[in-house]
């Protein structure tokens, strides 16, 4: 029964024509990893999505079987969101938004009005408060909420994520009280009368969170495609997702195996357990063509700036009693970092402070593996100058987000005082130490707009253009240096260089349309960029009209 | 930029020759939906794994490219195992295996030498044990372990999984005591002394079961792969997996992932939360060629006969004091199947005993659905005799083990009496009255050989020939209805009859050759084959070389 025979002889034929596109006539450019911009004439993709062949400026064009005439439009590589929060950002847009909110009193107008407007909600759930913008720098109080709703649970986010404030009949839903313990790594503030205040921080947030209605499988799947639908209008192809729940993990497998997955997502698991439950022993395969993966896992060392969690090696300016809060205490930190890398996971560590920044440098140095564990820093916002050296050092990459920069850095300044500046949200300084830079936005905690953030890493200017000229000006990168960060940088930092980041023969032609040459304009014009047309792996997903 | 033009026609081509092979010279039988046996001398195979034809006795050979002479041997579809726990089958073969144990003397012998040979395990985990089996018929107790582990934990299964045994050291462990609260369902068996004597039946199994170390993601890989390889060396080439845990499923997906997947697993989420969490608002679809796909949710309503956890209409007749348990209270078992049904899964749920049968036939009764919705009952055992038409007229499958009746017919004696075996493993009349049958083995509560499944299926006789001439002997199929209900049968249960279970063309290409004519011998014989290889979707994944 082993015979085999060829009973038919297999015609010799060439392989079939296979229908590659060239895009023509486009104004091209993307960064080098050295960021140097290189222009381009024309696009070879093949009918599978890769890239053929990128024809240089001046070079002749190939053969192609369709040619499409892109007019003379920009062309660039897909723009890559290095750290954002996908499911998160598809749910924002599900919930009350509070971006902008300039006063408590426009806060509870804000409220009063969504609780109206959605009667049949059973917790009014929103984010996005920030108290640097209210003019007396008040934090909300659990009071402020219950003269507007005192029947239902109100819980409302912190811009940044890292505090959030309940409502009284939130606190009673969820059982708190004085007596509550308050996790470690958090705070639940409390009034001059003893009582909570309903604001939490940090790790104590989960006191009044676990209580809130779990979102289902329908609500997250219809949070990722809000989410991706609102990257790839802004031009992102693809994003890191920095702590993928297990839900979400699922609501992106589903989308995958409905062919509804349009955007590449590298997905870092949320703490441990999700990658050692779903990935297993080591990171999974590149999935669905290139669009999902699990590659590693995010941690916490501390938490932020604006609700004084960041850990500090000195107290904070404004507040002389405290240092901040380590989200994880260190020596749990160190082992959960040690059980994800040697089980060939890649580990981001969330760390703003300079002392966060100094333990996890040290936690990566003794870890080891340079670029082949390219390790990560996300934030990297405060460092201590000392520390900076050992980041290249210790091959750790740097995340950082151009954004944050911008929307902080008065408060940077309050909290810090003004002589420990010397390395804060200092992309340049870090870049030419020789360690590689990742942008992204942490979407929804800032708008995900990557020309925003081209802008700001070339300006070091807020959207009012302030401070002018820039803040810590000699932290300005070139054009080409920022978006080499968006781009190859990001790439490589979730470890898909070989798969998309900078148009190379080989790669998944993921690229872009804009309606202006990034180049040829100033900060502010670059920040306004408009997208006209997104395509990932050679399939337009987005487009304007 | 919208103009498209063809700069190099497309050469006309015929499309490549696929490379057909044809699986020529076989003695080939595979059964209709009816039952009927129908012979084929040769089948072709296209490139990509699925049936082209089907070549009937006398039909002249279709061409092909490639030309296998398979000598005569016998070829069946591959058999399809309809209720099955794969990676408990892949975990009994890592732990210690009781199974045929003939006294509580042996099992202290079994568990003493296994605890010698892993001295470094922390917990000692075990299942098989079935005192039906020891001459007194006395239930083992936590002093029998201790005599021989007094200082390690110890957990034995029951061989149908509904009882389990622990000793002090895992009472004390999981910090179990005679105040424990048992959960609905289940049982801690007390001694005269008001003590725990370490036996739990049901859900109170849990009680213990929460301590013992959780499985990882290795042990799991490891699972499916040896569940994988045992099936298909016994010509399973497909398997409904009753009862998916989460973690299940990731393993499951990361073979899928990474290839590794042979098997077809037609999954039934374990409970109601595996498949609202993984799959959503509802199925999900076929993943990886036909290889996976949760369709469907596995939910209990009694116990099993063995431990007198089946719930009856009238008391057991060698225990007047009880009629079994409701595992799952009904006006709960009925929300949940509304839960599922409604978001368009299949509902598989558990009955052994007259009144849960009576109890879920009516749940379907009133989901309704027919064959769009199909919903089984898992094994089916002890009908009452007036209950037996409802299953057909509601499009019930009955998902029967044939095997559970050779291990249980004295069993059922006892448990039941003469006077209600009217309708006890009655697959010929529910056959009979319209319903279709789906046949499987439960393992690894029994051995997953579907060989021994045909036989018993017909003989009605236990593997030592018992009783003579079979057991209720009237409810005996023929040899290509128990065939059906091992492949189409299974198959529809599964809603998979376009994708395999008959060799259709257009359907997979899964198919077993085994070492004689099942047609063309005794039960006993039938009971003896072996599988030679076994290929699914055109490739051959178990070879007996």
């Amino acid at each position: 029964m082993r015979t085999l025979l060829a009973t038919v002889a297999l015609v010799a034929l060439a392989a079939p024509a296979s229908a590659d596109t060239l895009y023509d006539n486009v104004n091209g450019l993307r960064a080098d990893e050295e960021g140097r911009i290189e222009r381009f004439d024309a696009l070879l993709v093949s009918d599978d999505g890769k890239v053929v062949q990128l024809v240089a400026q001046g070079v002749e064009r190939p053969e192609a079987d369709f040619v499409l005439d892109m007019e003379g439009r920009t062309m660039m590589p897909g723009l890559i969101d290095a750290h954002g929060h996908v499911i998160g950002l598809g749910l924002a847009t599900m919930q009350l938004d509070l971006t902008g909110t300039a006063s408590i009193a426009e806060l509870k107008q804000r409220v009063a009005d969504y609780a109206a407007a959605n009667p049949d909600l059973p917790w009014i759930t929103g984010r996005g408060w920030n108290q640097e913008l209210f003019a007396d720098g008040r934090m909300p109080r659990a009071s402020d909420l219950d003269a507007v709703v005192p029947d239902r649970p109100v819980w409302l986010g912190r811009v940044d994520g890292h505090a959030a404030i309940a409502n009284s009949a939130a606190m009673k839903a969820a059982g708190v009280t004085a007596a509550s313990t308050v996790p470690e790594g958090g705070e639940m503030v409390m009034g001059e009368d003893g009582q909570p205040t309903g604001l939490f921080i940090d790790t104590a947030e989960q006191l009044v969170a676990k209580a809130v209605p779990q979102n289902d499988a329908a609500t997250l799947d219809l949070a990722l495609a809000a989410a991706q639908q609102f990257a790839l209008s802004h031009g992102l192809t693809a994003v890191a997702d920095m702590g993928t729940a297990v839900g979400d993990w699922h609501a992106m497998r589903r989308a995958g195996d409905r062919g509804s997955l349009k955007l590449r997502i590298m997905s870092y698991s949320g703490g441990l357990e999700p990658a050692l439950t779903i990935a297993g022993t080591g990171p999974t395969p590149w999935l669905y063509d290139g669009k999902l993966r699990m590659g590693g896992i995010k941690l916490y060392s501390d938490g932020a700036l604006g609700s004084r969690g960041a850990l500090l090696k000195q107290p904070y300016e404004d507040a002389p009693a405290s240092s901040g809060l380590p989200v994880t205490p260190m020596p749990l930190l160190e082992q959960q970092a040690i059980t994800g890398a040697s089980r060939g996971f890649q580990m981001a560590i969330h760390a703003i402070g300079d002392a966060a920044n100094d333990t996890v440098i040290g936690i990566f140095e003794r870890l080891g593996g340079g670029d082949n564990a390219r390790h990560r820093i996300e934030h990297v916002q405060i460092l201590d100058p000392a520390d900076l050296p050992r980041i290249a050092r210790a091959g750790i990459i740097a995340s950082m987000q151009p954004v944050h920069q911008s929307s902080d850095w008065q408060m940077a300044e309050k909290r810090l005082g003004p002589d420990r500046l010397g390395a804060a949200y200092a992309w340049k300084s870090i870049l030419d130490s020789g360690a590689r830079l990742a942008f992204g936005s942490d979407f929804p905690v800032e708008h995900p707009n990557p020309f925003v953030g081209l802008k700001v890493a070339i300006s070091r200017e807020d959207a009012k253009g302030q401070p002018q000229g820039g803040w810590l000006a000699n932290e300005k990168l070139s054009f080409g240096q920022a978006l080499a960060a968006f781009t190859t940088g990001a790439a490589h930092a979730g470890f898909a260089e070989k798969k998309f980041g900078s148009l190379e023969a080989g790669q998944y032609a993921d690229f872009i349309i804009v309606d202006r040459d990034p180049t040829a304009v100033d900060a502010d014009a670059l920040a306004e960029t408009q997208v006209l047309q997104s395509w990932v792996g050679g399939r337009k997903v987005y487009s304007r009209d």
